[in-house]
């Protein structure tokens, strides 16, 4: 961190900069320019803000050089983290298809969407039993009825679950059937949850916050990971934007930049991000190729009758053809960066 | 609620659309034009989303014409409500002012800051014993110790105390101490949290998120009062969009659009939403002139020492100038509007 | 301007930035860090962008401390700029009314429109002869037969004129009616029509562009006075963001700001900034508290019959109610003010 | 379009619409339902706005149901626009590339790009020689020396010209040397500018403004193709959000939206949307697996010294490799589509 003085700055404007730093515990390195006088800090600086030292008087501004995770960061950890979901690798080569109903409904179109996504080659199941809904009067989900079904189709088809937990109080009832604790867009800076996941031995799926930034999401993981629990898989799902023809607006470029910020595994979920069935296969397709390490997707056997998100749920057929063309997709990339030793 | 049908709808796409509008226990009114057909809905149509009727075939578009939202609606209490909390109260004739520290960080500030306050005209002090903070590494509040310093600071000051509650499981323990419980912005959309407070005989100040749209965050309202609270408070606090000389934009239209909309009392936030001292008095100002009940100020007898959010706090000089100032505007605007009979 | 450089950074590559600056003609100050060299920029940097100092090798990152406008700048000039359209001081201590209908329609209503905001104590009538639509299905304004009946109704009234000017090679006629020439915020960054108006020998009012910052409002403003002309009134007229009640986002906290940035008055629009007739009047009030010295509003003898944004118009009994309540809040304002001498 | 009366609306209400509609020649279709009525309008309604349907009294609400474009959407014109420039295809299967600097800066580093572009498959030179920049104090393009040295890169390489024009007035001279007239993302609603590309005899490449929906870009190609010119390339360049690590966010999913909704090809450009060299490869991919008819890139032969927009530059070797990723993606993509005969 760099914090550039004022031009006016009193002596004891930056003796007082200089005390502040000291008692934080780290070591100063001070600058005295012709225009300004720049104190730099020496050391782990991840526990002074901006802000604090930014109203001390006779400070223009500070700057934080250094980002602001660590233990998310490719420069704490180069390797890349593969979270293992029973066997099931997200982060590795190949892209992990995680399918399934928004809401779990019933028992029959459950188990028909599992074992058709199962038969197109999806390995988890998606399905939410507890439901964040922006009104009171919409359907809620089923709750732990729906956690039962959940573990019935994974004891049917092999799945893995995938599902949302929406409080620190549910995360020891949902981890029970859950082999990844999904944490909603809503949800994503409640404190209070990421830190209850932070202390689950299951794999947690953030979801981006539609009005979060990369950098807050970075750090919404680095709550999860700084309490023990490593294993989190990013989710980009879209930004909140002014553009009305879709819902949010699918941020792509935040894959190939976290690849870049940091270690952890990045999904798409062009569902939600689109809330159009027409773009969900395209976006499959462009996620991929952006290098996105797998993908949510909604599927329901009949989405007229889907008792939530139904307009950009794919038909069985419609997923089949998104495994088909990401497929090819994938293929291509893997065949074109192996024959290419360079990064970008 | 109006469903449009496509101009090559089918008969049996009309049909389906009136089975499931029925199945809701709602009546139909049809009307065949020459390019579409419109369903139109009789009854609550609460229950149903766009969003499940868009999705049947032949359906070109579904439109809400009635407000998704019902008791926080004026249709539903034409008369406005006025929060009493001990005796001072939000939503009646005289702006309310709440002032403190951004955290309650130690008694001797505490009570500096409370028993100044007081004195320029405050009547509740703010103050976060639990804050949720970007960072992990960053001061997480006092916790216990701060709701403790706070009942200590109402009990000197008769000040009325609000501060923030983060998750369901902390609704009890905080209400032991709070006159009113603050849901911040990053929870706004955080239901388990809504539905606990609007269990609570607390009144509750509810931040708008940062991200949510007016309609949202009426529909958080919708929340807490359907659990039995009708105690709310809205609070604007700035929403994030590309502008970054502010930390946040006020968006003061939300005021009088809030005013038409709801029954509920609205106050402003100068402080977090612009981030920037010499900004507070004027957005403070322009506030209460938009028709603001009331404001949350951020107050620091010290700014440069205090642990959050210091460059956005006012000095206890500051504070007294924002409460002349106001008190001009308001007197004025009372003034006029006693003199005129007229809406706007 | 201050040149981080990364952690491993080469010799040759601090000493190409060195080459870089100096060729540019400014002096360098270095300051070897334990972690980071860093150079500091001495003499005016204006001509560099942080761009093309970040894209050397070894940069980590650069940062201008400076602002990079200048000529606008309060740093450059102190004094705050009056400006004076032909005896009507806008920037000066009382605020200016603007006011008339979106678009030149017709002699009569015109004129009654005239007539009436004159008897209310506006100064200077508003009216699009050119009006940039979003369709080209949409009326377009009735180009120079609206300039001679806007010359018309100056005769009539006394009022002075503000129309729009939608291309540089109209300046000139525009010029011969228009005694404030209006860019648009469709324009704002037409930097060829920028030029031309800061050749021209008239006001400008410049309209914020609807996603622009206000810095770079700021740097549009510079263009027109880097031309030689100094007589710019800035406009606020709200800015884009997620939110769907109103059409956009008025940004008051711009009024302050821009006041302490820049020495040009600033105005406020509340018509287009809401786009609904019910929140123009509390929006104007805002305003004028936040500091604005004057307001552009939209008035329409019968809005229903407006060719264009009659949803937005005042009424002339709404636009004499505006200027009640604008002046009480004006008032109280600068009794308060005078009264402390203090800033904010 | 429809209009929707209020529940309370009186009768002569409903007869003003209905004059309003017959006025403006078009046919009523009325349905009085048990809540509302509705007015339902039949025949080409593009000339009315919504706005001055809602303004009428007793007017709840007004919805478009047709786009409110004609000449560019699909149901006007079914068949693919595919643009000719000089025997390249735009449009058509094989992606088009699109590469040069952001400005032409010197015939040596023009010439030497110019080769290296063509070497690797590109067939369509890029460069500015107008430059709009947010500083007057930048560099702002060679001008028509630019253009000049732009005829000489097209003799000696035989690649095509894109260049940008920045007003009306220029339109001639730039269309000397332009096989394609780019209009820049900040003109996208400059009318003047837009009437005066569409009656010139040049293809034009337009950008897509930063904070433009996808509906107004829509409309600003309609502007182009009502003066006649039907050459229209579309470019999404990324929209104006909150996030910060990028300079823009690439809005992907407009590529597959803008192929349904219009018969106009639609190319990306992944340099200035992201402002990051590190990301141009992978969103270039994305691009093309999204569905995009091209790209638009900026290289260079030493980003370094790139007089504009350095950061974001491809060195001729990054060039060469996006080429190779992105042909195997679109490989990829025609099979699986060829082999796939259904939509999504």
């Amino acid at each position: 961190m760099i914090v550039i003085m004022s031009p006016g700055a009193e002596e004891e404007d930056v003796q007082q900069v200089i005390a502040k730093v000291e008692e934080a515990g780290l070591e100063v390195h001070l600058s005295r320019g012709v225009e300004h006088t720049l104190v730099g800090l020496v050391g782990d600086t991840r526990q002074l803000t901006v802000e604090e030292l930014e109203v001390l008087p006779g400070v223009q501004r500070a700057m934080r050089i250094m980002q602001p995770f660590k233990l998310v960061s490719r420069e704490f950890r180069v390797e890349r983290t593969v979270v293992d979901v029973g066997g099931v690798k997200v982060g590795a080569k190949e892209p992990v298809f995680m399918a399934g109903p928004c809401a779990v409904e019933d028992r029959e179109s459950l188990f028909e969407t599992a074992e058709a996504v199962a038969d197109c080659g999806a390995q988890i199941l998606r399905g939410g039993a507890f439901k964040p809904r922006t009104s009171p009067y919409s359907f809620q989900g089923l709750g732990q009825e729906g956690l039962r079904l959940l573990a019935q189709a994974r004891e049917r088809t092999g799945l893995k679950i995938v599902t949302e937990v929406m409080s620190a109080g549910d995360v020891e009832m949902v981890s029970q059937v859950a082999d990844i604790l999904q944490v909603g867009a809503r949800n994503m800076q409640n404190y209070s949850l990421l830190r209850a996941v932070g202390s689950a031995d299951r794999p947690v799926l953030l979801k981006r916050g539609m009005m979060s930034s990369v950098q807050e999401w970075l750090m919404a993981a680095e709550y999860i990971v700084s309490e023990g629990n490593t294993q989190v898989i990013l989710c980009e799902r879209g930004i909140r934007t002014f553009e009305k023809y879709t819902r949010n607006t699918l941020d792509l470029s935040s894959i190939p930049l976290v690849k870049k910020l940091s270690h952890l595994p990045v999904v798409a979920d062009p569902s939600h991000s689109t809330g159009r069935r027409d773009l969900v296969v395209p976006m499959a397709e462009a996620a991929i190729a952006a290098g996105a390490d797998g993908l949510l997707v909604e599927v329901h056997p009949r989405p007229e009758q889907a008792l939530c998100d139904g307009a950009q749920s794919l038909t069985l057929e419609g997923f089949a053809r998104l495994v088909d063309r990401v497929g090819a997709i994938s293929s291509a990339k893997m065949t074109v960066v192996a024959a290419d030793d360079g990064g970008s």
